[in-house]
């Protein structure tokens, strides 16, 4: 696999993604060698139709392929209609324990259901579901969380085995779907523990072929949530282990959807916009590196070109570090060299920095538009 | 290798240290199955020896195991002795080209310098920091930086073989030190983009059984930087290669420490105090799960016990991640089960949520204390 990095420049990816099948979650292609998704999941009042609406906007804004919305009730399910109908991107139905809300939620028009079908006791009513998932020609993704596992799969397995409960009780859903010969199927198995997450993930990828939805469940506050997932997210895809991503915040989930693609941008696994390279800083650094990196940085989000901008603070890997990005500068006592596409074109004042990189950004930007 | 995880259960782990021999750093072991060390950089200039220990004192207080200094100067080499004899942890001088500052930074009795003799031309000047560093125990780390990399040892790669280049650079500094006989050296070859740094990392690794420094360099501003590290330092561990690790971020020395510890907390490396659960919230959520979560965060950080603190929103995961972590809730509309090693404990109004779980880490902390 071969996509441009940080630099621009073409490389070979040191890892290689697992073979899957492709599933369609409405126009969206999920696993079979697409580019892995990045997903997220609303926060409002489901039933509230105008705020969710609004919710999901933010998220297309960011970037975000897929929203998965909760469907704890019925006025939840009939609130889905509006949203689905104003949505940009698919809209996939979280449902639990209840097949009127999954039925109820694909007469919505939702692209997919989150359903363990394992979960309804009474089969009939799971191929109540299934058939009509068949008919729309909506997916299901088995999503088993080690907080939700049933208590006999949890019993029939330590402590220290619950990626294999989870991976057992995830199989035992597929299974149900796959003898009413339903296909369209995505699988998750999410712990709030890194290792327990990545075991089972192993175990689910070598046994079946269906895409994976990947993530650390309950991975915490922005930082601290932010730091696990890609610690989770990224030994598995190291692994060529998925195809779309959840990454779970207790925050905004404009930030979930930032956070997934900075994670897949630092792998090489999708472009993002313009990224900003600067130095942490020390005791030789004369400009203010985290004013001007966090200035670019803000305002160049909304920019859609793959840029490398370099904010460095003094001689030892300044020169070097603007020269490999697009558009760099190498700080020395209040002023600084600036390089463009690997040489020198200039000298900057501290104060004129921010702006002299974002004119050379817009530039650069304008260039490479279509 | 066993450690408790999150839930506090001993636990095999999914990946295994590769094996190198161990170095000190002043009192500090780091390789040889040593725990992964933490460590930062001070950010002040260096000159103001009072600022650089106050920033010192915080990253002791943040569990910084090591601390680098930058010397550009005579005048920073002379303020570094006023911070060794003070600082609780070791410090190492962070030099380059010119040996007289390695000289002058042992002289003022630093655990380790950071230096690559490749670039000080004179085989002499080499030989006497040497000998210097010998006499005072002081070890060595070679870091090279894809920005810094000299212009011979880029020219003989390709712009795909930067990682061959840094490993190149490296074994060649490396191998002087070896004629001179001297073996106290760590290794670390860091890129700001992640693949061409893992990529060094393992042929390094395959190379020699030095322990190595791993990072990210520029890795960028604090979420970004955060995110970026952690994916490059975990696809790295997962991997059994890395024996301390620097967190590159343009903010705050301290933030640096926190996210290192969170990044071998999430792969069960390293024992952290307490990690608060949550979930993400959705549209079944009726607690405020964000503003609780950060509140018992906040008010935990300065413990040092590993307790699971789960806040749920609702019933789907909710009491399942309760029921594992040490002390947790399981929210419903307005009020919570409280959960106890396991066990159902009581009810809780969403109001006292915070000073409830507070007042269970308390006596849990204070259990546990030695």
């Amino acid at each position: 696999m071969k996509l441009r990095g940080n630099t621009g420049k073409v490389q070979e990816l040191p890892w290689r993604r697992r073979k899957t099948v492709p599933v369609m979650v409405g126009p969206l292609r999920v696993g079979g060698g697409a580019p892995v998704v990045v997903e997220s999941m609303t926060k409002t009042d489901t039933r509230d139709a105008a705020a969710t609406l609004k919710q999901v906007r933010a998220l297309e804004r960011a970037g975000c392929e897929l929203v998965r919305i909760a469907v704890p009730d019925m006025a939840a399910a009939r609130a889905l209609g509006h949203v689905v109908q104003r949505s940009r991107i698919p809209v996939v139905a979280d449902v639990h324990f209840d097949h009127r809300l999954a039925l109820a939620a694909l007469e919505e028009g939702v692209a997919g259901i989150r359903l363990n079908p394992g979960n309804i006791a009474d089969r009939r009513k799971v191929e109540a579901v299934v058939r009509s998932a068949q008919e729309k020609r909506a997916s299901i993704r088995v999503g088993v969380n080690a907080g939700s596992l049933s208590k006999t799969a949890a019993a029939r397995f330590a402590d220290n085995a619950v990626h294999e409960a989870m991976v057992e009780s995830a199989l035992e859903h597929v299974s149900i779907l796959e003898k009413l010969d339903f296909r369209d199927v995505l699988i998750s198995v999410k712990s709030s523990d890194v290792a327990t997450t990545v075991r089972a993930y192993r175990t689910l990828s070598s046994a079946v072929r269906y895409p994976l939805h990947v993530g650390i469940t309950e991975a915490g506050t922005l930082l601290r949530g932010s730091v696990v997932s890609a610690v989770g997210v990224a030994v598995l895809l190291s692994e060529g282990i998925g195809d779309a991503v959840r990454v779970s915040l207790a925050a905004s989930p404009v930030k979930e959807v930032e956070v997934g693609f900075l994670i897949l941008g630092a792998l090489g696994l999708r472009e993002t916009g313009p990224v900003v390279i600067c130095c942490p800083t020390c005791g030789r650094c004369e400009i203010d590196v985290q004013r001007i990196a966090r200035e670019v940085e803000r305002r160049t989000r909304s920019l859609r070109t793959p840029l490398a901008i370099a904010v460095m603070g003094c001689g030892v890997n300044g020169p070097g570090e603007a020269r490999q990005a697009d558009v760099g500068i190498a700080g020395g006592k209040g002023e600084g060299l600036l390089f463009s596409r690997g040489r020198i074109v200039g000298k900057v004042r501290e104060a004129d920095m921010v702006e002299t990189l974002l004119e050379r950004v817009r530039l650069m930007a304008e260039e490479e538009a279509p």
